[in-house]
């Protein structure tokens, strides 16, 4: 029997400089210096590769943001995540990857990144980094 | 095979100057002075069009606020609701416009004007705006 | 076709002093001085008629109490609350009659009144009036 | 204390007579000949009274059919279902009488009417009555 | 107050003609003749208008079908449905007219039609429509 | 016909003297001085009497609480609450009575007991009396 | 440490014996020979107690059938279902006492006793006893 | 970084022949050749491990039958399963061998076991296996 | 503005080909010619990409089957689907392709395998495609 | 009939001193003085022994901590809460013992284990246990 064999993955992994912050496009907040609003954007079927072993990690995305001037675009937001589908990157470093490119692009008053992924080994790890404008 | 021609959309997209606010009643809150309430009113079927692609965005519309001496009327406030239709305006947009009309009809203590929008491009999106009154 | 016809209400609509307060028994409470305790009742079934349309409107009335001397008695204020079957009253009346009814008869130390009414015209509502003894 | 007392009824109960199956609207059916389809309604809000206790009873009638030549009208089935909020009458004989009330209007294929009863006495009822055209 | 008055509605109500079975593609089925296929297409974001109101009905759409040599495009489903979107229609005729447009254009081995629509006057209605080709 | 006899219950209502605290056993907390912890016990299967109908009242009892040098070992507290099964008390006593021999044989920091009670004449009740350690 | 002592029960086991048939009283079904009806009644606070530990058995029993002449009057069910409370019986003896009870008083057309009982040493039991009439 | 080393298991892997029938107990069932009754067991706290990997699996398994003359004692049948939890066994093994045992011990009309496992790998598993006596 | 422009996928779309039945792997059925079973696996993180439009189409793959000689081994089960990621390849196709696949490899009495996938363009699809032995 | 008797355990029980956090791996945070996260990880299958009976204990662990320098590699933590499965330790005394070993690991800024334990006798049990570096 040769069950317990090693298989091939199907796809090469690729580095998270793959992903590019550049595809992203913002619109002008029409209501800027009048009034704030809370913008809560979830991605359910994000998905990037663990880099140790190249198995596909399986999660939502969680967006949460006060804009400043600008809100994002979120067709290019959709094609922005979908850059990690090959990319093999640990969950603590998505959430901040995610958190530091929409925040240089955007300027917002404050950010919070939420990465909630499904079980591996029976295991579910939800992951939250935040950013505050001073 | 004709799969990826483009389709006519099947209506005229309108502008969000075809929203009237003077639509909206109110009836007077007969405890006014003596003690105030808070009113949350939900709407699952709102719907108006994306700007962008003229298709449909639909989601629900929830209004929470603390009244003056006024509230808003209901039958009023669903045909305010149905004004959107067929117009065409961004999420961050509609909560903002629905939050101004209101906040200038009845005058309130605080509004909160939320819209939760289901999954477009898989993604889904919550927007608030929120109004105090000084 | 006659669909469009106007239907004669099978009931008569009866004015809010309909409802009695007199009705509401009370309860000593046996622990008052030593320590007080939160009480929140819940009655799913409630039932009045809109003023307008003289339509039925139906939901759940939740009240939550921190008693003084005095609890309420829950057979008498099932009674209490069935007095409004064929009252017209409006939802943000409602709350306002019933907490000042059972502030008046059990002077507690705090009491919040939340009418959760099911849809009309697709639209839900939720009215909550607080009383805090000074 | 007085807690053991007898309530009167703030309401007076009327016999099942009080019902009138007249006040039934139909709409002919546009397919009739050419293929049949299956209704099924659900009013969740129905009330009547107990006829022993004169307490409410609240439920939901669910009417499931399949149309000859005519359906219902939705509003005139709402104003007929309306006319039993005081009427004393048991949960078996309510679907009964909906039953043969629909049954001779519609002259349908075959109905059934079910009640699910809200609990009373911590115990819930739920009444199936069925009708096929031979 | 004027709050009983009838409200203009913001659109213009659309006859059932308007509705195109013509812009429908198929993709022709590659399994045809080895092996058919059970699919089951659910748009829950149906929506029309009540042909005696002009308020907006608002529904779930389900297909269910076992094709011959064609299966429905998905792209142009979407847009046979959002025709719909103004026109004035019962809940029956729905069912029928997406029913018989669908299986003129498929030719499928049986095809069920469903239409399950949000509650109106606090009734809901699921309708459903079968064809079986002979 | 005689329905609306009245029943002999079928079982002796005993008085609330009947449940001793004296059955509670205490395990001593390993890490006390070095760490306290929040414990949260849940026993969905509590019964009683109604002291004035004799029939069972039945629900949930929450006992929340920060130990001192003490736990409650689970086994005698199953036993303890048993104790009240065929006792009579109103539900704003209960609590109380849980509270007070649970304090005085744990002297915990801090303690809430609440307790869910299923619906009685359609109406539920959660009662919450809380303890804090001067 | 004194934990793994023996407890006694704080109440008296009683035979099945105690439970009495003659309690229940019927209502005699007006439809009879015109139309059968299906009646599903639902008690989910049973309980009895376990005839080996003498603890308590705690579940749902769930009665469903097809009268024949009568039907059950519900208030007399529930004070006969209440007999069960301290008495020691077996899941699989309880469901058939029942049905036997039941069926030797209504003389149904068909009758189907089940016992959903909450998990006992983490494992739950569903109980179904059925009748038919030759 | 020594991530990818492998770990020594934390406890010895037993074979199926560790799992003795002997244990299971037997009840005779009262009203045999009078009516048999369906009965449905859960465990949801299953655990044993698989040979391969020799980490956990974990899952609900599901005993229905329709007895002989004999039921299961539940506590020995707890027993009985708990001999499994340091097996190493595969999904498809465990409910034909559990079937077998329960077969032998209780002679029953018909018998199914059902293993529902928690996700490995992402992949979650449910295998039945089926007696019917001839 | 450059909202509507067309973004490049950051992968390479792979041919349906690349897919390849080998990697399966089986184990030998132990209770084959005693008795068969049902088994039901269920892979809810499955992912291809559209070969229209190339973007992820995401669902869940459920594979039940009632085995001759052989099971399919989970972890090889695994590696086979993960073939799919960045393949082309229509909803109807899929299942079919792994449905000729599966039945290649195992032989079975029976297989169904069924997708449900996720909404695209508010719709959602379930495919479901069956085999049984001759 | 000898249902009654003690049952052998099927297994050794362990002291804790089985579990060793020497297994735990640690992996640098990459952000470390840039920005702090919070990760919650929750394993819902742990088990150990209950120390007084020797029966299994069933539950979810939840570890949520904001990491200093260091964050917990997955792999090591599945199979340090593995060496519990045959461990006799008390609810109260798992989640301090998870604390201290992890906290004596990662040196993280704050961090909660929460056990939340499956009925015993019909009784849950829910202990948290909290970290803040001074």
């Amino acid at each position: 029997m040769t069950i317990n064999k090693t298989y091939a993955l199907p796809y090469v992994i690729e580095p998270p400089e793959k992903v590019k912050a550049t595809i992203l496009e913002t619109i002008e907040y029409q209501y800027k210096g009048k009034r704030s609003i809370d913008i809560t954007i979830e991605q359910p079927e994000y998905t990037s590769v663990c880099p140790m072993t190249g198995l596909p990690d399986v999660g939502t995305i969680i967006i949460a943001y006060r804009p400043g001037n600008k809100i994002v675009e979120l067709k290019s937001l959709k094609y922005y995540l979908l850059q990690f589908r090959n990319v093999g990157i640990f969950y603590e470093h998505v959430v901040n990857r995610i958190l530091d490119d929409l925040v240089g692009v955007l300027d917002p008053e404050n950010m919070t990144v939420t990465g909630d992924f499904r079980a591996r080994g029976g295991i579910t790890s939800v992951v939250k980094a935040s950013y505050e404008k001073k």
